[in-house]
């Protein structure tokens, strides 16, 4: 046995996450490694804190990275807000709603499932009807924004709902959190989660959460344990609470812990409003080459995500080679359908640093070559032109 | 709000972990971010499995990093073992014990405590007591090196008596991996988990496991679903298990993985043989200097942990204040005691890169300057003398 150090390609990542990393997020990881209750480490905590309460738009004292990926982030917000018995209306347009509903019933919960088609918004009446039918719900979850299918929901109205029905509120916030507008007090959201290598343009592993007070005030008053010892917010909140001596509970990951505060750094420094501005040009750029090839969207574009391009994949193509000879002959990674749309769609992602001019008239460019190679029936030759006719624009 | 770059300082660390991180580690973390489903990566998937087993000793099929720190690598161990009403045995002589008992407790199970001294090993004689009194118990437990006390256990002795009563053995290795022998298939352990921040010299954030074809029979044949959905290892081996397609579970670490794929292949380059011979000289270098100050370990000789040493603080002495000079002039982390140990003990870690002739000179002369500084009644000016001897033969 003899194996040698790794060297990974360079990739454009253009799939679903993770996205392209900026190269001051990669140097940042590479930084030395202190200790997890070094002073000096304390007040990276601290601005942590502050970036992070920026990019969620909250005053939420509980706003921290969990130590481990969006899907730890899930399941810290399900384990801490559901008690064995509560009932939980789970809004479904995607994969990661059937998660949630695992997430549910492994707490030992009640999930009453609101089924919307696939690549659709979240249907608020469909929400509201639920509540009428379960008035002892205790819990709406959703998912903001859907990867699986490039859907986005209408986040402050289905909060607004469940709260007219004194419920508290989940949201999956993994693919908007810095691409998309995503208000957690304006909206008054209770409980979101994220993850670091979408449009924080971060290396995955780490999942950024927030809890409102009330969310915060039901932690406090479980009738039972919580009961994951790693998540239980009770014991996490002793590090990094703003407790005036802070308790071990695990180690954090430091270096992790580097990349994700310069990636915050980063979007501080362009200023949320202007990283929203940019997803969403670069996004009607790729539609524009998309459309002029031929080539539609899944869904309706009212309820489109920019960040997230779920493109129907032409008939008679077969979709896995397209992907194997993007990622061979350009070194691009697009994403393609989970679940159900397995086989019928590309996942497209325009995130973070990855969303820039260069990389939707790259990715136009390839899928024309690609997919004329192919003989598949697409207009050829036009698509990067329509792209920069709607970046000059 | 105007936040910049965070620059840590460099420190030297010699407390119970993080340990210092090799370059050759921190410049892998910064290479290029891939897909995690990307053919590249999942080779890198391959080859971490086989550097794990070499690190663990084992043939285990079921071998890989759990993506989150330590402290989840023993959740992911309690709750796929043990089911609700399952007596599970609890050997504790240390903070990590205590975390066990949380853990059975949170997974439905009964926990027996099985009670040793601080700073002392297991006594396999209470274990077997403790089984032949409760003979319905499942599953033995025990911290194999307990970081909070520097103490040994013998787990060969421990694992063959819970075997004589049927009993599955779940073995924390977190601070022994890579530090002091550790032979998972021929001391015949069914479940171990680890960390990286210690021996391995890696940054903290994922956690190496290995679980035997009896523990992986158990978790197939569960009654119950596993409680927790990220740490599913019915899930989590679609992803990392041997199968011909994997299925998406969660976004892999991928840049932390880089890290610990890296910290593995120079355990190989060094061979375990030589790493273990390593930390046994180097902490012979480090007692023999803290003797001729008249310092004292906590842990009687032949139980001692050669990469975690535990010494009792002087009487008098400041213990706190101690680090705190420590840090400040010399750059130097030691840690502090932990739960009935806070106080009265420092803990010196010569763990993975930071276990040098280099560092133990360091430590010796910095320790010596500091408690003259305080007039701790000690023996000043011979510490690095008697270590450089033992160096030497």
């Amino acid at each position: 046995m003899s194996i040698k150090s790794f060297h990974p390609p360079q990739r454009i990542l253009m799939g679903p996450g993770p996205s392209d990393v900026s190269p001051r997020v990669l140097e940042a990881l590479s930084r030395p490694t202190i200790g997890h209750l070094d002073p000096v480490f304390v007040s990276l905590m601290d601005e942590m804190k502050v970036l992070l309460k920026y990019a969620f738009q909250t005053g939420n004292e509980l706003t921290m990275p969990v130590s481990a990926p969006g899907s730890a982030g899930m399941e810290t917000c399900f384990v801490n807000l559901v008690e064995p018995g509560d009932k939980v209306i789970v809004c479904q347009n995607g994969v990661f709603g059937a998660r949630m509903k695992e997430n549910v019933e492994r707490c030992g919960g009640i999930a009453v499932m609101v089924q919307d088609d696939w690549g659709r918004a979240v249907d608020p009446q469909k929400l509201e009807d639920a509540l009428k039918a379960n008035p002892d719900t205790r819990v709406v979850a959703f998912v903001h924004a859907e990867t699986s299918t490039g859907a986005q929901s209408d986040a402050q109205t289905l909060v607004a709902i469940a709260h007219k029905y004194h419920c508290l509120t989940i949201v999956d916030a993994i693919t908007s959190l810095g691409g998309t507008p995503l208000k957690v007090d304006e909206w008054n959201i209770d409980a979101v989660y994220s993850g670091t290598q979408k449009c924080l343009s971060c290396t995955p592993g780490l999942s950024p959460v927030s809890f409102s007070a009330q969310a915060q005030e039901k932690i406090k008053n479980r009738k039972t344990k919580v009961q994951s010892w790693f998540m239980d917010l009770n014991l996490v909140m002793g590090y990094w609470g703003g407790a005036t001596k802070r308790a071990y509970h695990h180690t954090a990951p430091i270096n992790a812990l580097y990349g994700l505060h310069e990636a915050l750094v980063i979007l501080q420094e362009e200023g949320l409003q202007n990283a929203w501005a940019r997803h969403q040009k670069n996004h009607l750029a790729l539609r524009a080459g998309m459309e002029a090839m031929g080539l539609k969207f899944v869904v309706p574009e009212h309820e489109r995500l920019p960040q997230l391009n779920a493109i129907s994949v032409p008939e008679g193509v077969d979709e896995a080679a397209v992907r194997t000879i993007l990622l061979s002959d350009y070194n691009l990674e697009i994403g393609a359908g989970l679940g159900a749309m397995a086989g019928k769609v590309w996942r497209i992602g325009l995130m973070g640093h990855a969303s820039n001019p260069r990389n939707v008239r790259l990715c136009l460019g390839a899928l024309d070559d690609v997919l004329g190679r192919l003989n598949a029936p697409i207009h050829h030759g036009v698509a990067v032109d329509a792209a920069n006719q709607q970046l000059v624009d």
